[in-house]
């Protein structure tokens, strides 16, 4: 990670240049941003904690692999609170340098989970041998600066664009419909009792009781808001226990508001991890309202 | 994957030999097991499915990088159920050729979790470059194959002793409580009515009503049956449309049957993915009992 001033970036995210990570910045604080590309999604954090960049992209959930591995733990730990989210379509192709062929290609590098989303396209082709890197762009900047005319990765077409390699195939991914969902994240904590925004993330604990999770998700019911997320999560240190995530969307500020009062009663802690002018997901499938 | 026969494997499991996975299988299944060590997770499911082994090791959770991406995805999408689990406690080693000294130490391969769960360790020594591998005992049987002098690899102590390597340094990870907690799974449908036994994993959808979630979980509250973990996952194919992962215990299997059956009521799906006699999970934070 790069050890610049301050003012030198809006975004901090994970990978290289033209990672899926790049393209969801783009689409939250829009073009012509300075970037700050990080290794790892921890670094991400602590270059906003430590005021190298404004605001950070964060990969938490994709459709095909589920929930991002240590994404809400950091999320958790970290003095940073949710500002907004958005999602990204990620659409896999093969890449290479110019002159290289698609039968060219005995090695292709790419993040594991990309290489598991390709896994029918990979396995038809067992003359291409999967090898794994940090990150999908990474992976296209190694291939184009070591061009061993038999190397190719796998990562989104504007890597491609961004290193100047050409596309050998497309859509490599075993099911169409595959995205990835981010948030924006900004220094310090979110306030105690959410300001007006039709989303909110929060965490809590349950006290040792009867009907304890039930209780605390009763004041949704009651208010009509939407529960978007949920998840139980071993916490750090102390082996299978369980903390809960939970993600809420409603219509109206003032009932989201009073519904998080109401929980608090309910819960032995509650964090709130962010509130943004999310819009109700389209195609949501479950609803507690 | 081996394309063997039935009868020549009892487990398969992920990794080289070496891996945690391997480990998790001798404390599921007892010692001299015939073991089918498989590339990727998949391949796991499918070797038990193609009965090339009678048995599968699945890790499913852990303790510092949460759920392990793509598992329940695969559980849920696969012909197979859940007949047992254990936890394996995951202590991380650097490990190289006999004769190399850390100091010698310029290339780290392995996962890249567990190269993440190192990362004061990795910061501490910037000399020593993190390079990512499909697991951590095949870093290591990589690592003792190229035996050039100044790679090594981050993996278990039982992988430095698979091999004939040596451990360099130890109990490298940031967090001493680092667990991963593994699923038996065999093959076939687990039982619409799950059988005698503490736990029961399940998944439901829920229809598009008010206090759909509430409803779905009060028949615990009701039964005083523990909820050991609960998440909603991304349904592949409908973006953020979402079902839930629901994880039972109870003292009394009659009890337990009682309650599915009447959650079964409450909901617009509902699948048992495997009851097992699992002893209630020490040291437990919260209970819906």
């Amino acid at each position: 990670m790069s050890e610049q001033q301050a003012t030198d970036h809006d975004v901090a995210y994970q990978g290289a240049p033209g990672a899926y990570s790049e393209e969801a910045a783009e689409r939250l604080c829009g073009p012509a941003l300075r970037l700050l590309p990080c290794r790892r999604l921890a670094d991400v954090f602590d270059a906003v904690i430590g005021h190298q960049a404004r605001q950070g992209v964060v990969p938490v959930e994709n459709t095909l692999a589920g929930t991002v591995p240590g994404a809400y733990e950091l999320l958790l730990s970290r003095d940073t609170h949710v500002v907004g989210e958005t999602r990204v379509r990620i659409d896999h192709v093969l890449i290479g340098p110019r002159g290289m062929q698609a039968q060219d290609v005995r090695r292709v590098l790419s993040h594991p989970v990309a290489l598991d989303q390709c896994g029918d396209f990979l396995r038809a082709r067992p003359e291409m041998q999967p090898v794994p890197a940090f990150d999908t762009a990474g992976a296209v900047e190694m291939v184009m600066r070591e061009n061993d005319g038999a190397t190719a990765a796998i990562a989104s077409r504007r890597a491609a664009h961004v290193y100047g390699a050409v596309v050998l195939a497309e859509h490599l991914q075993d099911h169409p419909e595959n995205w990835t969902r981010f948030l924006l994240i900004a220094p310090g904590e979110a306030a105690a009792s959410p300001p007006a925004g039709a989303k909110t993330l929060l965490a809590f604990d349950l006290a040792h009781r009867p009907g304890a999770l039930v209780a605390a998700l009763q004041p949704l019911a009651a208010g009509r808001v939407n529960l978007t997320k949920i998840e139980s999560r071993p916490i750090t240190g102390r082996p299978f226990e369980y903390r809960f995530i939970v993600e809420l969307t409603s219509e109206d500020a003032g009932t989201l508001q009073a519904v998080v009062a109401e929980m608090r009663t309910q819960v032995s802690w509650l964090k709130v991890l962010g509130t943004w002018p999310g819009a109700p997901q389209r195609g949501g499938s479950w609803h507690n309202d």
